[in-house]
């Protein structure tokens, strides 16, 4: 076989592609070419998880690539009807982010149980004004995604002591099925959000489940920003159905700097930063290679997303 | 015997005490009138663990009770020379707090790994400014303390796939001796103090500690203020010979408005609070009467201080 034509998606080049030398021949495009190369490429590879460019350039003519990869979680951004249908196979990052997620989800878990952001305002104010903090040993967690970061985010959270139940969208061994969800939300004392984004998960979190939260309750989004209802959660919180949030992930990225989220009290907001440690580029750029190596020899991809759902399948 | 007389020291009433009517009679003192009412008591309550006021009245004429206990796990604020050489028995609270200063010192783990102030701050300017965060799992500890709240912050580390290291006055199974201490701290991403205030750890950490340790490394006080020269760490950190810190306790508390550590950059600043959970209060209180119990029942004591260490033995 000649050398295949891969075809990479981005703003920046990725790391690790130098090993590919004289393997592939390695093409950029970018939102405005990418309709035009397209048909060049036997191998798409989706760096930028931000850009909508695939959704938009795969439905136009010509052949289209054997195998997209996503050097991301979820697969939200390219999943078109067009692409969906077809034979082209595709895989994402799966493995790479679920340590990391997990153990900002345990900080933001441990920062509203300790106040520590009550800390750093009263540290501002020079003030000093005890409080009681709040055990998280023994509290109850509902995690909403179970997927390899749902996982690893229930088992970081059951290393310290938290009561914790994954909800998945059926029912499995360790897994809670949809039948059970409302009832696991109005017991818990820790929401977290790492569905993938599909039909059926858009707007999940919406004023109908804010209310079924307790009180006490905080609720973490570090999945897709369209899993929640923003609306309905601004509103939770200023009513207090809930009492405190914390969202890695919005409507719409950058944050405009003028939304109103960046000022809810209670809401902590961050930037789409949950599974970005050190490294991280590196690791997405050898998943990469070594995914390409299989791929070139023939031998079946690892993370194959079951396109109608939207993710691989547990 | 006739009804023992228990002096509470004290600025509000204890909870649970209430269970002793008729089993004791209970006087209260505060710093001013300690030292007329010390004579009087079978048993002394420290209940205000800030208050020096032992210290001072216990040198003082006439008969002393025979059991104190400190509503603390330091005893550092009671043991006056007189104290120490005399056949009172000394209890701490020893167990109450072990794991909420753990999860404490993990939530600041967690937030300087994934730079939650960094964050909050952004969040007030409206800046949306993704950074790269590390990863805890792999990184090395040092807990500096090896009394029942240092082997919880190790425990609680360890889960989160931190390794740590426990150094305490004397090597034994689990814990490294004083020799090992240098060596540990130039090798630890994360150093925990949590040691008893005594002659030999006053001041510890000082600028010859601190220039040990990486550039990288973060400095957590959970322990006494006075284990630190505070003066060497603002020093440290201003130098980057580390690259943050967090202290919970200080030489002087409350933390005057214009004291210079509010305004440290890299220096988080929390008020004593880390072992305080909703409800402390009563499971201190709780613990008394439970230990009054004990020895109104002539039996042994839990949690008794080794006096001329000044905590109790491992």
């Amino acid at each position: 076989m000649s050398e295949p034509t891969l075809l990479v998606l981005d703003a920046d080049p990725p790391p690790r592609l130098g090993r590919l030398a004289g393997r592939a021949r390695v093409l950029h495009a970018d939102a405005s070419t990418l309709a035009e190369q397209l048909p060049l490429a036997d191998v798409l590879l989706v760096w930028d998880f931000s850009s909508q460019a695939v959704r938009h350039a795969w439905p136009g003519p010509g052949p289209r690539p054997r195998w997209v990869h996503t050097a991301s979680a979820g697969a939200d951004h390219l999943l078109c009807p067009e692409l969906v249908a077809s034979d082209t196979v595709v895989t994402n990052a799966r493995g790479i982010f679920d340590r990391p997620i997990a153990e900002y989800v345990a900080g933001l878990v441990l920062a509203f149980a300790k106040d520590l952001p009550g800390s750093l305002e009263l540290q501002r104010e020079r003030r000093w004004k005890h409080r009681e903090t709040e055990r998280v040993a023994g509290t109850r967690a509902c995690v909403v995604g179970s997927g390899p970061i749902g996982q690893a985010i229930a088992a970081t959270l059951t290393a310290l002591g938290v009561h914790t139940a994954v909800v998945g969208r059926t029912a499995r061994a360790g897994v809670h099925g949809q039948d059970d969800l409302d009832r696991l939300l109005a017991g818990a004392d820790w929401v977290v959000s790492v569905a993938p984004l599909t039909s059926s998960t858009r707007g999940m979190f919406s004023a109908r489940r804010f209310d079924l939260m307790r009180p006490s309750a905080r609720f973490i989004n570090v999945g897709r920003g369209q899993l929640v209802v923003e609306a309905d959660l601004v509103d939770a919180l200023s009513r207090r159905s809930i009492a405190g949030a914390a969202l890695d992930v919005f409507e719409e990225e950058p944050l405009p700097s003028d939304s109103p989220l960046w000022g809810v009290p209670g809401l902590l907001v961050s930037p789409h930063m949950s599974g970005d440690t050190v490294g991280w580029r590196d690791a997405l750029g050898e998943q990469f290679v070594e995914f390409f190596e299989l791929w070139a020899a023939g031998k079946p991809l690892p993370n194959v997303i079951d396109k109608s759902r939207g993710y691989v399948p547990g």
